[in-house]
């Protein structure tokens, strides 16, 4: 992928990467509308116009379109064909190994029709581990008897024990600002009787959510937020991750790690700076961004010390995604590192470090993987 | 103008642009502080230090002086006395052909000493087409007799006959914080009666002003709002289009198109994702950066998809500012999408074809010029 | 350090800097810990892992080792020692020449542990000026006898008359949110009585400190504000500069600095075009950005007018700091204003001007140094 005969390329194209945030894979078939409206994360109606036309459907027929033996830039028209031929098995085999990737950390938390970790693990041909949904261990919590408290502590432990960490989705259920203390147990009770009265499902009280993120701080695995840019039941502008100011003072040692993070990769970037348990990473918005992928890279690399950020993909859906991020990774950071390196600002073998850090050495630490 | 010898440097060079947001040109005769004051968008006062010492007096002076005949980056002092001798009529006559546009959309809103649609339509030898500002109907709809909100609709509803689209400026008048939702009949009558009672001039009235908004979504065509950066009466951080989320979410399928956008054009692009409705453009902005745009056009294209970005130059008062909001919009794009093609990650193809969607295309279908 | 044959690298070579805020370098000796410590500017507890491993470690490595007679990117155990050699002053004779500024301005309300500007002067052979701290200013009065308002008054024209202007660090206590008006006297009395119970220590009292900007602004001399990026005691989305467009627009004529600005430095851009009287640098965000410093040097190019744009290190601690402000903002400058001349938008004698404007001329004419 990465074209380029120096040291710093050839130890891209060759490292192995820890994905540290992604999701299944499709396991079942669909059209071609579920294919294209997956190519744009934030629109939750029907796709008005083409997927293809972004940067992430770009990347798609340049990219992934030579892993299934077309041409680079080949059509829409042509692309769909081939992949429709193939299936999402067979996708899954041919774009997961061509990832280069050892290790997937699998938040298990969603998508009915897609992979679980042993068919990430199966298809890819290495290791997959979980991470855990805490909104999702609030909900089957809600469902089981006996003390609401009592039931989560006890699905939690149980899943974390298999398990390397857990993951948030606060952002889609209210955002950050606000109040993000522990809660008593007289709160949570209270507030877990209103919530079961009303059914139980999709955890949006505030006290709960509060209650499951100190829950998971005390397991002392990473906890993973969701922060910026995703659909639009997520306020962007809520998941902002500076409003988690007084929650990372207060999160001791437990490591946090801030997904995503576009449009606020600098405020991310500051707080991996300000405190010594944040770690950020830039899955979803790597792909998504494409050709423009190398500056938001580099945006990555300004604040936070290296020893804090991470390398994931967000794939979910269409196996190009998993394969997509990684590509679009090394590339991106190839020519981000080489510029460094030609303005002297950095040594080659900084840059070689420093790549290793982010594709696997930070996340293998931090994860115990 | 743009200066290479491949399809996509000549496609540049030649297509017809349609602008979609601009006023008129100046149609009196006026002084050197005018003039260096129209080189500031922000500021309300007089100018201390030269309106020239910044990107756009240095964009001036490189790309417009060769239209009057001067050298590129000729001294502020020669550039004002050839100005001077040529007078406004001439000078549009000069730099709107210069343009290539076809198609001019004009907000007739402000500007008494500006061109109107048919002196921008005969100064450019090209077609120009009005847009409507709501909150000048209002103040129309404030000294008409009888009931406010049918004045009102009368006074769009005749307008909108000929117009292609409508815009805001709610961002002036208060701003995007806040509710947003359509009001009452009875909301609206005791908002009018008070205004008028303290004159009917300047609205601020936030009822009314959501009143207009609710009655142009109504209309159907494309609603333009100011987005971003203007002149300080406008408090910038209440300008973020994230504050429009829960209006967008009510807004139905009229296309909402926000304009300039700086320093929110990644928020923007984001909605222009998560809304089908949603538009977007960097005009007034990709001036005011002269030799920076090329960096604003690159994050104009990362998450919108390429059948919601649009041009414009936001062109108001010297002529030189239509012309050079092309000239800067081709050679910026030229050199984003050169990269692109460069870096394996677009094909030249589609490059051309997504200049011809920026260019007019997008802006042809949606205005239906 | 810039390494180029043209007449803009040779100027930028030669030109003479006015540093207009910096804070001392150690007066003192340290151990490793110390100095790593001060390689982070967010994080207030002992850091995990190294100083070096950020961009500024590896800047420090890149482009100090050099002055000490190390290899460019030396490994940081053998820069540790050397560094160790040397000491403290020994290092300020080495580093603080190496700047080339003719003229430090320094913020003297912190660090016991730090050279005053006697030695500022006397260790780099050049000018050293004082800026006064507001807040130290207000503890030093809620420690006077008798009234706190004369006391204040008192102490800061007793300080202002041999000071070259003043310097807040409101982000710090409580962010630029809220009211800012002057408040009346009997206010005043009322919060100072307050303060003087508790210790009158650590002013956080928000009466008081708007009392101190508004006799600030009354002096005349520029009046710096900490903005953007610290330490973590400051919640970051509280010193975003738009929170000051009300005390803007009260400020009369009095000149307001923005300094850091990381990451609103386009936000602060905009300020300086709306305003004659505001002006903008990027210290310390240069230091941290390393590598990266070129792009946010690009975009405090972006809409602030060129005469309103400084420069500074605000170096405070290693005496590295100081010369790397200078050597970073020499390197990125030349980069992106070079990159303006080869693409037509600059001629290269404006770029040679707009050097002079930032390096020296704009805070010469403002501080009369």
């Amino acid at each position: 992928m990465v074209s380029d005969s120096s040291a710093l390329a050839q130890h891209l194209d060759e490292v192995a990467l820890i994905d540290q945030h992604a999701h299944g894979c499709w396991s079942t078939a669909g059209d071609r509308q579920r294919f294209e409206n997956a190519l744009n994360e934030a629109n939750t109606e029907p796709l008005v116009g083409s997927g293809f036309d972004s940067q992430l459907g770009f990347a798609v027929r340049a990219h992934c379109a030579p892993i299934l033996g077309l041409p680079k830039h080949v059509e829409p028209q042509a692309y769909w064909e081939r992949r429709r031929q193939l299936g999402e098995t067979e996708l899954a085999r041919l774009f997961l190994p061509a990832a280069k990737v050892s290790d997937w950390l699998v938040d298990t938390g969603i998508g009915a029709d897609t992979a679980g970790t042993a068919e990430m693990a199966e298809w890819s041909g290495n290791r997959a581990h979980e991470v855990v949904r805490l909104e999702q261990v609030a909900e089957q919590a809600a469902q089981a008897p006996g003390d609401y408290a009592s039931a989560f502590e006890e699905i939690l432990h149980r899943r974390a024990a298999t398990a390397v960490g857990t993951k948030s989705i606060l952002a889609y259920r209210g955002g950050f600002q606000g109040d993000l203390s522990e809660p008593s147990a007289v709160q949570v009770a209270e507030a877990a009787g209103r919530w079961r009265d009303q059914g139980g499902t999709r955890l949006q009280d505030r006290v709960l959510l509060r209650f499951g993120l100190h829950r998971a701080l005390r397991l002392g695995t990473p906890l993973q937020f969701h922060v910026g840019f995703g659909d639009r039941d997520c306020d962007l502008h809520q998941a902002n991750p500076l409003f988690l100011l007084d929650f990372l003072r207060q999160s001791g040692g437990t490591p946090i790690v801030l997904l995503h993070c576009y449009p606020y990769e600098r405020e991310a970037g500051y707080l991996a700076q300000a405190f010594n348990n944040v770690y950020l990473d830039g899955g979803l918005s790597v792909n998504h961004l494409g050709a423009r992928a190398p500056a938001f890279i580099a945006r990555l690399l300004e604040m936070a010390p290296f020893r804090r950020i991470l390398y994931s993909s967000d794939g979910y859906g269409p196996a190009e995604l998993h394969f997509l991020g990684a590509a679009l990774w090394r590339n991106g950071i190839h020519r981000v590192l080489r510029g460094f390196v030609e303005n002297g600002d950095w040594s080659e073998a900084d840059a070689v470090r420093v790549v290793d850090l982010i594709a696997r050495d930070n996340a293998a630490r931090l994860y115990r993987v």
